[in-house]
């Protein structure tokens, strides 16, 4: 299906127009953000959790510890909420009220389950990591045996998304627009840093181009 | 107090020394934050939004629109979990199994409260705006009645917080630093972007210091 039908819980309320179930719009930010903040319920309290992630096909796949008590709790098949947030810019009205942020977020509900097919728990497990960094999977040392027994994954299947998005410039008041005060947009973007070599790495080992041009776009 | 005594739902399992309860350390990390994610429970079902924010002393304070379910739920008095990740940093190791994310996390809880008091509200929209662009406040025009009327501003006083650093370098297995594999962090940031004027912004009005050198840091 192109669009996730809105549900109860995942229809925009506030300002629809931003609104999209859109599954094209919906998993583009999913692949940008580096990085999910995970909600559960444990024993009637709320929990949020961040950590890293990767789009599999429909689901979301995570991976950590055996004894991380959030993949123990998804892996149970508890309900999660799932969160991402893509922050492009701040938005300088002329007046405080008009003032915003330049975003684009996905919020997703599934229930969780364990992976443990050796298949789908490899291609969790490249998929987190060609996430993080595109093209590592390809070089790094891959897990053996002993590392997939201490790795457990587990999977999200997405039951209802939905993604929501500003952009563009300030909207002021007819009547701000006089006012002597700057009005626009400060762009914001996750930019990489000089790489820093390993101590240890030998110096005949060249950067690889997937780390020299890193880009989340 | 300058820690927040770890309790059951906030103390750090998964390598514990990683974490922090100290206030400074979890003060800094929020500051620093541009969003924070709010996870709370609407009749058993985790939910989590992204929101924008700001501490104002030992209380976290967001503002919206009067219809927002969130903000609702939070003046109601619930329970929140709210946490903030900032990621500086990605790992790679020689193997896959090594590889990590630099990051500084916070995860505190609490419950909320309206703020209604016209001085704490004035001062919550004020944190809000400078946490977002320190200085705003001071040029651009303030709320009047009938936007501080149109505009609901909650508080979450902090009950538990801790927060999770993960810094430095790849550790591989000894094994595997003579692989001929690149190792290192790749940095990543935040950084500003050309700021875009505002398409009826006068020439006349220069672009403030405090855009110009926007900084999270």
């Amino acid at each position: 299906m192109p669009t996730f039908p809105p549900t109860d819980h995942t229809r925009i309320r506030r300002l629809p127009k931003r609104g999209s179930y859109e599954r094209d719009t919906i998993y583009a930010i999913l692949d940008e953000a580096l990085i999910c903040h995970v909600g559960f319920v444990d024993q009637g309290r709320p929990f949020v959790i961040p950590i890293n992630f990767a789009r599999l096909g429909d689901s979301i796949v995570l991976h950590g510890a055996l004894d991380s008590r959030l993949l123990k709790h998804i892996a149970a098949g508890n309900e999660v909420c799932l969160e991402v947030a893509l922050v492009d810019g701040l938005v300088l009205a002329r007046s405080v009220f008009h003032h915003s942020v330049n975003y684009r977020s996905v919020v997703l509900f599934g229930h969780g389950r364990l992976v443990d097919d050796p298949q789908e728990k490899i291609a969790a497990l490249q998929a987190i990591t060609d996430h993080l960094i595109p093209g590592r999977w390809q070089e790094a040392r891959l897990p053996n045996t002993k590392e997939l027994n201490a790795t457990l994954v587990v999977a999200i299947d997405i039951a209802d998304a939905s993604a929501k998005v500003r952009s563009g410039g300030p909207v002021d008041d007819e009547a701000d627009y006089d006012l002597p005060v700057w009005a626009g947009v400060l762009p914001l973007a996750v930019t990489p840093l000089a790489p820093e070599r390993d101590e240890r790495l030998g110096e005949d080992i060249p950067l690889p181009g997937y780390v020299a041009k890193y880009s989340r776009k």
